[in-house]
């Protein structure tokens, strides 16, 4: 179903291809723009079928003339720069949105220097690939996954529906909350879950070469995009702190109990994680 | 290549299950023989192929007779005790090795209470899975996986050699070592990681409805049976809490730079554990 003549997607990695692969086949838009930094990432994009149209960055005011909706698919410390690049060239009534890992920070900035003709809400699909680029862009990434839609004060509420109906169309499941929430939230279930596992890399340093199955599964997040990581951690900083304070915690539980040969508790602090995990689907 | 008249496996769940499946494959032994605690296991031991014929614990004693080699697959907690009940009815010459996750309180034990005409050698292979029982018991499980051999003061040579080739058989990479010095090597690849995938369930209790597949893969680990890992902790709680310590040494680094906004150090940190990780086949 036809939701937009034009959408424009400022970044071609994974999750900007895929979005854009589902726009297309889902016959959502008129046409899909793909903007990048390099033609060698447009030339994959437009490859995999991820896009009609390329444009460099250079050109982003080409790429977004006439888009209904613009989409800010790249690492989150570029957000917020290219979204205000963006909307200076928007056309009245266009909505923005973001796939940023973090809120608080992108929404604060967007919203302030936002121009009242130009809406833009944040939002942030929890789906995405350690393995980055177009090549990795696949359809129904979104399907079955949370996507986290913000509102504040300043949201306007067309924009919003508009943002919900869009990711619902990729079969997400649409949670509307504000951008501080978010944050907290996030911070917890997936940006503290991804420095456990590189801290636990970093204190296996010595013993790697016997790592099995069981530690790969556990460390595999820690192979994604440190770049990535570094905009993620740069703008959620004291949530992280909180959050890594609170397992911290948990495991300094443990090692008394391991220290001082409680094993009662920690079998039975084991069998409560367990039936904890076993309640996710 | 037939390496033994009769071979019995004490335990015939994952790991019992499936080297008796490629002892029967490969044509190692004369006959597999099964020994566990119920009827129902046994049944679905010989059903899945994995042993000839089955005796209920009770029996251990018609189970073990004349078998030259004696395989102690049980959790670790149960492994002292039914390699004494097993070697006091082994034959002259009889082999008995283990599986267990721990091996200093297993070896000390069972080398003092060896009768002279018996020879045991610790094993730990390094595999397994989440799942246990003999209907999650396959062939080659072992292959590639590093197997850890214990050597003592008290070791047979005979004994030793005939165990390492056994586990080279089954595919594996074998490393011998002492008890001691595979028990603190373990305790960190395996046991401590282990720890924290469930401190990070528990430590997320309010937020898990949001968990996405990262952080199901890094928590998978924490599905496993609770009581192995009650085992497991009871007979290496000194290293476990040592290996927390090392882990929370490194985490508590993260939350200080978080907290103090060392964006910078928390991105070289995340890199050197992309690189690390990346560097496991």
């Amino acid at each position: 179903m036809k939701m937009f003549n034009k959408v424009a997607i400022v970044g071609v990695g994974v999750l900007g291809g895929s979005l854009g692969k589902d726009l297309r086949a889902k016959r959502m838009a008129g046409e899909v723009i793909g903007i990048g930094r390099r033609e060698s990432s447009l030339k994959k994009a437009r490859k995999v079928g991820a896009v009609d149209t390329t444009f460099l960055v250079s050109r982003i005011k080409d790429g977004v003339k006439d888009a209904d909706l613009i989409i800010l698919a790249t690492p989150v410390g570029n957000i917020v720069k290219l979204g205000n690049v963006a909307a200076s060239y928007a056309k009245d009534g266009a909505i923005i949105t973001d796939v940023g890992s973090t809120k608080r920070d992108i929404v604060e900035k967007l919203e302030k220097s936002m121009p009242g003709r130009v809406y833009f809400v944040g939002s942030h699909p929890m789906a995405g690939s350690e393995k980055g680029g177009p090549l990795n862009a696949e359809r129904d990434l979104f399907k079955g996954r949370d996507c986290f839609i913000t509102k504040t004060e300043n949201t306007n509420n067309y924009a919003l529906n508009k943002i919900r109906r869009f990711w619902m169309m990729m079969g997400s499941k649409t949670i509307t909350l504000s951008p501080k929430e978010h944050d907290r939230i996030v911070s917890k279930i997936s940006h503290m879950v991804h420095i456990v596992a590189s801290a636990l890399v970093i204190a296996n340093r010595d013993v790697l070469l016997h790592a099995a199955s069981g530690f790969k599964d556990t460390t595999r997040i820690a192979l994604a995009d440190p770049v990535l990581w570094r905009d993620i951690c740069a703008t959620n900083n004291t949530n992280i702190a909180r959050s890594l304070d609170k397992v911290i915690k948990v495991l300094t539980k443990f090692r008394d109990d391991a220290a001082s040969n409680n094993i009662k508790r920690m079998a039975s602090m084991l069998e409560d994680a367990k039936d904890l995990r076993g309640s996710l689907k």
